[in-house]
């Protein structure tokens, strides 16, 4: 049990920032000092992810509950002083979660952990039995002949570790996205995976999937780490006899509802310049709470805006983007697009990797723009930050400044528990450590507050 | 995923022995040789805990899987060369889980982990509906007006510490063990306690209830520890409005059902002499698959009685009992009390408190008997175990042992993580650390050896 003062209210934030000024009025100084300010004690991104956890709690996209989350969301942001809070809507189509449950038929009878993956098939209530076949990897379910697996419930297993950067989802995660889909093309009936995770507790992640078109959708399930090891040792012990599955899946399609992005800014000094865009997501996957992911995200990026504006009016506008229905298909990222096509973006930052600490900077313009790049580096290096090579590609949620070519930084999280919690009944208020979220304010705040106040375009090349 | 190879046979044991007798033939040197030998690569306890998780599963007491683990385990010990092999049968009162569900209705909806309690009442299908009233502690509970809680949910908080020996379950444990009936004796409609566990997962921790005799069961469950977090974030948060919860527990209670022990020997050399009783429990709640609770004791104890048998046969028998229904009301030890009501029993040791190292040496003649007590202490400290001045008391499964005044040593396990696992989900094999194991088997394997091949008394005084 953790538990942090409420928040500091605008007026208090105000205050804060009255002896900076005094000591030096510089807006660079300012933004310095508010940086500092946010590490020693920001409660404003431990306020919003405590009170939307606990207020709201999971915020399944395109469901009721995402919507109580956009309305919670809204009233906080007009409590802190943000201006222009507004929700822009939008359709998508939304699957929820029904009964889940596995079991060993024979030979070693016993229940196993099983979330269904989004988009999976139901099984009906009767469920459905079969063997199981167990690939050791997305390439060896690849190398499986067309018709193999008819009637079978394919097992896929994987051996994703724990990183630092996160690289192991982009790899190990295809079993997930795209597992499924590659097991029904073969006839599988049914398909589980091993979690995309790196902890060992039977809280099995659950995440999107999708089918190829052609592809009919077939139930698809993760069974937690534990479990995944108890089918492979039973594959070990069986002597070769058929290792038979029951499972029962039955979500629903709810057809088309609505949903919506979450949208509020700090005015600029001259709201004619391209503005920043910070994102995140306002949904939540339905297991947990959403509270490393995103919650943590949305407090942070709202915590470093209102913490630059109180330390003056920043020379560009602050757009902050608290996207909808990310999980499911970036039905919010997609949507703010296409509403605001063709508007110049100054530069797209996003928070959606936890809570851990920065660790490292990138961006897309360290060759076009130098100067700048080194500019930042060194501003966020007191907080244990260190540039790279890498070249960031931005958030799920920044679709808008990738396609209209802006810059994009990158202000990397330690990945290292992050997937011991993703996805899972464990993403709760808990698993969040005040202090490294108090150094991703601070170095949000530093960044953002320097690039809100330049006003010479970004060197971006071709 | 951790994979040991499967256990050494009945002849490569045997084997072992060889070298070592040939070095020194004496019983002293024998044993030390065989605790040595177990701390170095003992398998058979792995094995045991492996093969009786993966191949049963969870074993509920009184359930058709709590026979088939004794079927499982009668056939493991006739494998391993253990004499004597039987189930003796005996009639319980079996209660089973059904759904379990809880969520908040009003005023920050969201959906809440729990489990039931063991002997818990049913809310019905339908479910059941009321405030929430919370109480810091058992007594604060106590100190509520008689009739207070007409219709309202108890919400029962606690404090309870990670222990090095345990001990805070004893005190903590108490919210579990007795808070239900309690509530119940105030009118409350249904209990919700918060899991008596030390770990922050989405897990929460089953045990059994016992309700007074004449107040009727209600509704029990446990919360996951983060979401009793949440509820009391929640009363925080709700400015004083009520808090409305709505529970859906359905077990049932299936009168009386056929349970049994499990026992084997190993025949001593003078089967007059009165026998050393080694005692684990075969059952494990549902949730887990009853690795540390306790197939990892079973395993230790047979691991150890079979290293000291390789040994050169004992002078006195040994007697292992795989207890059968711990669980829900140490039926099985009762069982054997009853049946074996008058025999004598030269020492009676019990493992379970999970599979992490021995770090101390507990007995009940440690003042009658010094010597004895200072011989064994010293032939373990090897082992990083140390003696103390606590009084041993035995393990729930000792009851004949306790009944007929008979020595009795406590192993004591380090308990620092065991109830993280303890009555979850989370009770796997994958907990277990094999050179932990190992240790224990060692211990074990030493100090039984030493008994086993006394022949004096053991002094107890009075």
């Amino acid at each position: 049990m953790r538990s942090l003062p409420r928040a500091l209210g605008a007026a208090s934030l105000l205050a804060v920032s009255v002896p900076l000024a005094a000591a030096d009025s510089s807006p660079e100084a300012r933004i310095v000092a508010a940086a500092d300010a946010a590490r020693a004690d920001d409660a404003l991104a431990w306020d919003f992810v405590e009170g939307i956890t606990t207020e709201v709690g999971p915020r399944q996209a395109g469901t009721e509950a995402e919507a109580r989350g956009r309305a919670w969301a809204v009233k906080w942001l007009k409590a802190h002083g943000f201006a222009r809070v507004a929700v822009e809507p939008y359709l998508m189509s939304t699957w929820v979660r029904g009964d889940e449950r596995a079991e060993i038929v024979t030979p070693f009878a016993q229940p196993m952990r099983i979330t269904a993956l989004g988009n999976s098939a139901s099984t009906g209530d009767a469920g459905l039995t079969g063997e199981v076949v167990r690939f050791e990897s997305y390439a060896a379910l690849e190398a499986a002949p067309a018709g193999s697996l008819a009637g079978k419930i394919a097992f896929i297993d994987h051996a994703m570790q724990r990183t630092q950067d996160g690289s192991h989802y982009g790899v190990f995660g295809n079993v997930r996205r795209a597992g499924p889909s590659l097991a029904a093309s073969k006839g599988a009936a049914a398909v589980v995976i091993r979690s995309i995770g790196t902890e060992s507790h039977r809280t099995p992640h659950t995440g999107g999937t999708s089918f190829a078109t052609g592809i009919a959708p077939i139930p698809a399930g993760a069974l937690s780490n534990p479990d995944a090891d108890n089918l492979d040792r039973m594959f070990e012990r069986a002597g070769g006899a058929p290792i038979v599955m029951k499972l029962v899946l039955t979500p629903r399609d709810l057809g088309q509802t609505t949903s919506g992005n979450v949208v509020a800014e700090v005015t600029g000094r001259d709201p004619a310049l391209p503005p920043l865009l910070l994102a995140c997501h306002l949904d939540s996957w339905d297991l947990g709470t959403g509270a490393i992911d995103d919650g943590a995200g949305c407090g942070i990026i709202a915590a470093a805006a209102s913490r630059v504006a109180k330390a003056g009016q920043p020379l560009r506008t602050i757009r902050v983007l608290f996207a909808g229905a990310e999980e499911t298909g970036l039905w919010g990222s997609k949507a703010y697009a296409a509403a605001h096509k063709g508007e110049a973006i100054y530069a797209g930052l996003e928070s959606d990797f936890g809570a851990d600490r920065v660790w490292r900077i990138d961006s897309n313009f360290s060759k076009t723009d130098p100067a700048l790049y080194r500019e930042l580096a060194l501003a966020v290096a007191r907080f244990g930050v260190a540039p790279s090579n890498d070249v960031a590609t931005g958030g799920a949620d920044l679709n808008l400044a990738r396609e209209s070519n802006a810059a994009i930084i990158d202000l990397q999280q330690d990945g290292t528990r992050y997937f011991d919690l993703h996805h899972t009944p464990d993403d709760t208020l808990d698993k969040i450590d005040p202090a490294a979220l108090r150094q991703n304010v601070a170095v949000w705040t530093q960044v953002v507050g320097i690039l809100a106040n330049r006003a010479e375009p970004i060197a971006r090349g071709e």
